[in-house]
């Protein structure tokens, strides 16, 4: 385990205060430039210096022709160049002084032939001159916090808790969006590439060091130093949850991931139990890595298996009691006090069973705080699921039906909209209880949206939510297991 | 079988010229007054008689004070009234010559006790009467098609061809904007509620016949005739696919299900048994559910289990290849003479093996064009599927780096899309082959937008885009297995 983050050969390449670029133009075709140009448009606030044989400027930032000419020892080089010069590279910055790089370019072990002797040269330079790289073939990093995104796409998501190691560059740069629409983000992220003498274990205990980071994420084609994986992995789980995503074990995926990054992928069962004895929770497709880091980054331990469900609608909550049956988890029984207390707020068409089922509710103040607080009470409750409608039309409507203008309904019914939300996360915020949404409209919709903005997860479909439940009971059980010292 | 789809005692109720709504008011906290506000929205083309004993107009509909009053005979009754009544206005419509009707009021069979007598109650008036009924305890019908939608939910999907029966009212109706989302929409979905004298069978036979339903999904809590359910099953399933979602496996699920709809859950060992016997596909969540009847209702039988997959980028290529191994399907073997007319397309540094990963593309026409072109005219491949990133960002930045201005780059980015969009549209026409898209980001993004609107399914992960392939495989078999007499 690392003493500090400093000592992490990731620090400077995550957290750099001034780089080289090379590979950037003025041609947007190209895909240096947009490398730099997301730099730029992220507001990195550190020293930039393209490197670049014929221009003066490079995406406005002065550019120098050799590295040697630069005008300070930066502390990282992108290099995004052809293949066969990247070694060279390499030897000039290591001769500059410069003692990290990420090396974009692709073209070595992973497409064999040529490639294996290209990497292994790549290697002996990078070894001679003491330069410790992330790559080649990889997209490198994205530290939002950092304000640091040389990948191809611009950063539109908001820093976040979501610290990831890859062993594909897309993840790193492709789901800014997919993360933003969740109001998730990354703390940070490395795409690892050919890993030639940086690692995931590098990543892992970067990531476990990192103060941004709440939960790891890892996606996996294949692994190397697996004892060092292990031994890194349980260090860090009694503080951090970790989730992996491993697509080697089938022999469709297996095949792929090999030409892919060249990484030797073993069957499911064998990586089931590394990751079983590292204390990582496997994840079984990227939604579900993210779902669970959703849950994993922003919610307390459960106690126990035990969920109550709270509806509108039985078939919802149907759908999700069979959901979290599913996922290991068990239906809370409620202690006979609280099904007492709720049943002057449920109708008789009703159930105060669990589900807690409204039907068809006229009181939202009920909804949002009255019988939340009750089923958050009971002792026999670990965890609170809870399923929103709450589409603005319904109260639309009932405004524009007692006589106010569409505008006006819209107006006031976004402020009742947000007031119950409010009321809803004011409850929530002082129990130590896991609290997790779902609907079937969109996350953009203002109640489900101010949830979100609080960190309260809400999953497009129950059996997502009840999986993510489930990683958050399992990850309890991990880390008592490694605490106690259990294998 | 029905001879025609006029036979069935839903036909009236889907298909209604005209209806009498008992239980909507001008008060918009009326459950009641919310869903004929719903069937107003729509524009329903029939007429329309509120009976209220007080109001001379609901809605701005002319009302009746009782049913004996209205000025024809109505082909259906809409009732949303309480619990003791319901009985006594059934033998009212019966009395009018009202031969069908929507008992949405709850309180019967669902809530045990004394609602178990009130249900059979309801159950002899119906028979002496001579009133098909759907419910009590449901919320009926939605036929977008006819734009008839008495649900709480004003409809905001377009018509589709998704036919569904479910035994919660909340799936026909809370989840009309999530088929929008997807481009999707219902052909006519039906709320069985209590099944008193109509049940899940009738609303297969119903959907079986129903020109505008390409794909039947049912969701399932416990069906009570068994024999007659597997006997229509296969007797719809080699000309349309059938989906089931069924809750009442697990325990939990059990538990929900029973206080919802009152319905007899057995083992989920047991239904495994029922579905495969009828050739239907199972899914495992509602999001499966609507996933899989995606893809069945608008993409063709594939000959076979292989996939091609094309990318431009290894981390979606590889995890994809995994789905589709867990789904079942195989990694086409590309042709030799494949292989090499696609050389030319594909870089030094990427993949012709499949997944065909090009790694950065410069040149769109290859990846909309030619590439799919020669993997979609070898014979060795059954399905393709397609990554898409292609968010406008990329071309906006190339054309301001020319020199464009901001709003002239969104707006010609915008049309470089949508002429992208259409070269593959029409490429994919021509080939009898299931097309396939993923992407990570939103659904809305122009090119994927345009995509959906001409019914090509983009999922927002590849392991569900596998899963529906995997799908469409299955029904292939199932449909084979039923046409050949095999059991």
């Amino acid at each position: 385990m690392l003493k500090s983050i400093k000592e992490s050969p990731l620090y400077k390449i995550a957290n750099p205060n001034s780089i080289a670029f090379l590979g950037a133009s003025n041609n947007f075709m190209s895909m240096g430039t947009q490398m730099l140009d997301s730099v730029k448009l992220l507001g990195f606030e550190g020293a930039v210096y393209p490197v670049h044989p014929k221009e003066d400027t490079v995406l406005g930032f002065k550019a120098y022709p050799r590295i040697a000419d630069l005008p300070e020892v930066p502390d990282l080089a992108v290099i995004v160049l052809p293949t066969k010069i990247v070694s060279e590279i390499i030897k000039a910055c290591g001769q500059k002084g410069i003692k990290h790089a990420i090396v974009v370019s692709g073209g070595f072990r992973e497409v064999g032939g040529s490639g294996i002797a290209l990497q292994a040269e790549l290697e002996q330079t990078a070894a001679a001159h003491g330069v410790r790289l992330l790559g080649p073939n990889c997209l490198g990093v994205a530290n939002v916090h950092h304000r640091f995104n040389p990948t191809p796409l611009p950063c539109d998501c908001a820093p976040g808790f979501v610290g990831l190691a890859s062993q594909s560059g897309s993840f790193i740069t492709q789901i800014f969006n997919y993360l933003q629409l969740h109001k998730m983000g990354f703390s940070t992220a490395f795409s690892v590439g050919n890993e030639l003498n940086i690692d995931m274990v590098d990543c892992l205990e970067y990531l476990g060091a990192c103060p941004n980071t709440k939960v790891i994420a890892l996606y996996i084609e294949g692994l190397r130093r697996g004892r060092e994986f292990v031994e890194t992995a349980r260090s860090i789980v009694p503080h951090k949850p970790i989730v992996a995503l491993y697509v080697g074990g089938s022999e469709s995926g297996r095949q792929a991931a090999f030409s892919h990054t060249g990484a030797m992928a073993g069957p499911d069962r064998l990586y089931d139990g590394i990751l079983r004895q590292s204390g990582i929770i496997r994840a079984a497709s990227l939604t579900e890595l993210f779902d669970f880091c959703w849950a994993l980054g922003s919610q307390p331990s459960p106690r126990g298996p035990n969920v109550v469900i709270q509806t509108h609608s039985g078939g919802p909550g149907a759908t999700a009691a069979d959901s979290c049956g599913r996922a290991g988890l068990a239906l809370a029984s409620l202690k006979p006090e609280t099904v007492e207390k709720l049943r002057p707020f449920v109708p008789h068409t009703a159930s105060v069973k669990n589900p807690i089922d409204l039907t068809f509710n006229k009181n939202m103040q009920d909804f949002y705080w009255d019988i939340p607080k009750l089923l958050l009470e009971d002792e026999n409750t670990d965890m609170l699921l809870l399923y929103f409608l709450a589409p603005p039309v319904f109260i639309e409507r009932f405004l524009t039906g007692m006589g106010a203008s569409s505008e006006q309904a819209i107006k006031d019914a976004r402020k009742i909209i947000d007031d119950q939300a409010v009321t809803f996360i004011r409850l929530v915020d002082s129990y130590d209880k896991p609290i997790i949404g779902y609907t079937y409209r969109s996350l953009q919709e203002p109640f489900v949206n101010k949830l979100l903005d609080h960190g309260i997860p809400v999953y497009p479909d129950p059996s997502r939510a009840a999986k993510a439940m489930g990683a958050l009971r399992q990850y309890a059980l991990l880390r008592g297991k490694i605490v106690t010292g259990e294998k």
